[in-house]
Parts: C-alpha cells; structure tokens; sequence
C-alpha cells in the first residue's frame, strides 16, 4: 500500500473549498448551538447549503452532515442527536422515516485491492416511513426499504426488504414489522 | 407509518421545560468542564437536579444525562468518559458498579406496530458489582444482575444474570464471573 | 467488588499529572480548534508531547490520544475524525496504515477476578498496511498484522494475520485481501 500516493480526484465534493469550510463552520455554531426546538431555522441553514428538504422535518442540532448538497429528506422525517450523515455520495431519505440519535450513514469506502487505496463512494437510500434505531451503522451502497425498521446498535451491510425488522452484526431478518391482514 | 402525528403526552419529563433546558446548559458547561478530579462537584450539580447520588461515586466530566431525576447511583459506582444515560425512564445503577468509557444506556424506543410511532420506555437496573465495559449499548427494559461483567463493545438485550460474564452483539453467556469455591 | 479499594499504583502514566492535564487542554484547544489541513501542526504538537510521528502523517483534528507519549505512528499514516486512542499502553502504529473515524483503539481493562479491580494494560500494534475500517473497536493485546483489513464497525478481539479480511462482532476471517498472484 502507498498511501502517500492516495488519489481521489475523480470524486468531486461539488462545491469549492470555501463553501465546504464555510459550511462546517456554520454547522459548529449557528447549527450546533440553536436552541432544541428551532426545527426550522437548522432546516433553513441545511437548504441553504444544497440540501432538499421536506415540510415538518426535525433535524437536531447534534447532527452532523459532512456535504449538505448530496443530502435529500423528505416530510415529516427527523434526524436524531448525533446522527452522522457522512454524505460523500448522496444520502436520500424518504418520508416519515425517524434516524435516531447516534446512527452513523456512511457512504465512503476504499478499494482495498487497489495500492492507491482509492476511494469509493455509494448513495445510501432509506425508504419512506423506515426507522433506523439508536447508533446502527450502516455501509455504503445500501437501501432499506418501504416501512423497514433496524434495530438498535445494529450493522447493515446489504438491503432491507420492505416491512421486515432486521438486528444485529450484520444485520438479518427478524421478523414482519407488520402481518398481512395488518397492512392497511 | 405518520410520524406527524406522533403523540408521547402520556410520557411525563416530570420537570418544566425550564428546569429540563437548565440542566442541559449546565451539563454542558459547569459540568462539561469542570477539572478531571471534581467529582464532588459534579455529584453536586446532579443531585441538585434530583438525581439520587451516594457516597464516593466517580462521574467523568464527559458524561451526559438527559434527565438526572430519573437517575439513582449507589456509594462508590463510576460513570466513565462519554457514558451517555438517556434516563427517559428510570436508570437505577447499585454500588460498586463500573459503566466504562462510551457505553450507551437506552431507556427509550418506539411501537413498531404503532401507525402513530408511540413512545415506549422501559427502566434499566444494574446491581451491586456489575461491570458495564467500555462502548456498550443496553436496551431497554434490561437488568442487569449483582456482579455480572458486560464485555466491551457488546450490545444486551436481555437480562444479564448474576456472576455471569456476557459478551457480543447480542450480548451472550461466556462463562462464570467467579466460580462456586471463589464466592466468599 | 470493592471498587473504593481500587488501586491501579503499579501503572505509570510516565508523565507528572501537570504534563497530563497540559496535553488535554492542547489537544482540547491548539489541535482541537486548527483548522483540516494543519497536519504538520498536529503532529508537531504530538511529538511535543513524546509521541513518534513519522514523515507525511495525517491526523484529523478531533482525533484523541489519552497519552501521545505512549504512541508511534509510522510514516505516511492517517488518522480520522473523532479516532480515540486510549493509549495507557503503548499503541504502535506501522507506516502506510489507515485508521478511519471513528475507530477506538482501547488499550486499558480490569481484572474481573481481582476484588480491587486491579486495572490491566496490554499494547495495541498495527503493522505497515492495515487498514482499520470505520467505527472499529480494537481490545487489548491485540495486534493486526501487514496488509490485514477490518471491516467498518468491527470488534477486534484477537489477532488479525497478514492479508486478511476480517469483519463482525467478533471479527472473523472473511477472505484474504491479496491473492497468492496478485502479491506483487
């Protein structure tokens, strides 16, 4: 491995140097420091860098998003203490999906077959009306489906179908969130 | 799933909004950073918000409670670096006890059957000589017996029970803790 | 247990308490504060501080290190974002590694026999090529060898070969990294 010779130069952050620190200085003040209930003003400040987001959607000000403009959240959906939105690929969340507090989305990897360590990069995709619990990982490339819960602290390392309840590390499938005669 | 509509009112903080923003602010400044060694203080500050603390229990500057009322430590315990209670319910920690550095308790969790996403939460106990090792996640609703050690790392979702060793995600039988002829 | 009782005098952390505290407020202002690209200015004040830094080392400005005089980092490695190194033994790092955000490199546990709950130390190593994923944590002991993988979100809990890929909690062997041709 040559790490020293790690080249990333087909990846492109999309917005200039300045806009990317700009960005990381709002988020560790303006953002981080607004009082718990100013749901709207850390969404004004997340459109204003890029991000597409819904009606009714309640980020917390613990939240991390490394490129606001790769991110897209749809209504009604919340972003919980200390989620971490490593959005170096596109992230899109649905609606009515809960991110709780602690979870990590990454969507960076390296090739580890390659010398130069190259970086690789997936969208993360998450479903409407999906809930990640507290402090579960999930890898990049992944999309977890339509009503799709994962349990708390869980790894997810490949897709959740829709309306199954997957747990652990890896993830796998636990049960039906809901019955058939139960799916309105 | 209509996370619009989500409704916890049956769920009581049991303190004003006032006293709940009070104490985060202070949590996060005559708390956060007081000296390594002031553990009077910090035990001070949170018994004043109606945490139930004993003799000699160490807190680390670091750790962080949401709601110290619901959160009763016995004589001599330690709370390590990073240990976050999310004290949504009841967190009742024995004497004697060690949570180590980044562990992760976790009263809260939602109805997945629930259209309207219902707020669940559950107590967490741990008695008299356990040891919570470093980065784990308990669920809620878990108790965890007299003397039982928790690997680092690992995740428990159920009880774990006395004198017993656990460890992984979810947290297993490892072996005794001590065996019969070295209980005095 | 008899946690009050507990006595760790037989570990040095080889510095006065002075030096100890001086380091955390640095790395909690100076190195915490500097802006993404000052690697050199990190790792000056690292090795101002004893650690062994090696030529083109990247470390990222939340990473922590416990005791920088117990580190070495080889030449060309990198260090991520929010990476803890809880280095009350030594924590030897080979040149060209990756240690991605995250990650926890735990050197520190405690004799679950031992009444006192005498505290015990084991180094870490991690050998010229490796690539420690994100959020892994790594036990005591426990060394990973040349080229060797872990995969984002593992627990490392015994040694890691050369060339191998490891994943899960407990991380085990997935495949090699290289095969027998492709060793160049």
């Amino acid at each position: 491995m040559h790490v020293y010779k790690y080249n990333h130069s087909w990846h492109s952050r999309e917005k200039s140097n300045i806009i990317v620190l700009l960005w990381w200085f709002i988020q560790g003040t303006l953002f981080r420091f607004s009082l718990h209930n100013m749901y709207r003003w850390r969404s004004f400040l997340l459109r204003l860098f890029g991000a597409k987001i819904g009606k009714g959607v309640k980020v917390r000000a613990s939240a991390k998003f490394t490129y606001p403009w790769k991110v897209s959240i749809g209504d009604y959906s919340w972003i919980g203490d200390n989620v971490k939105l490593y959005s170096l690929d596109e992230i899109i969340i649905g609606s009515n999906c809960v991110i709780s507090q602690e979870s990590y989305l990454c969507t960076g990897s390296h090739d580890i077959k390659d010398p130069y360590f190259g970086l690789i990069t997936k969208p993360i995709v998450i479903k409407d009306g999906a809930w990640i619990a507290s402090d579960v990982f999930v890898y990049p490339g992944v999309t977890i489906h339509e009503m799709a819960v994962v349990a708390a602290r869980s790894t997810v390392v490949r897709d959740v179908p829709a309306n199954e309840v997957h747990a652990g590390s890896p993830a796998k499938f636990v049960k039906k969130r809901f019955e058939e005669d139960e799916l309105l």
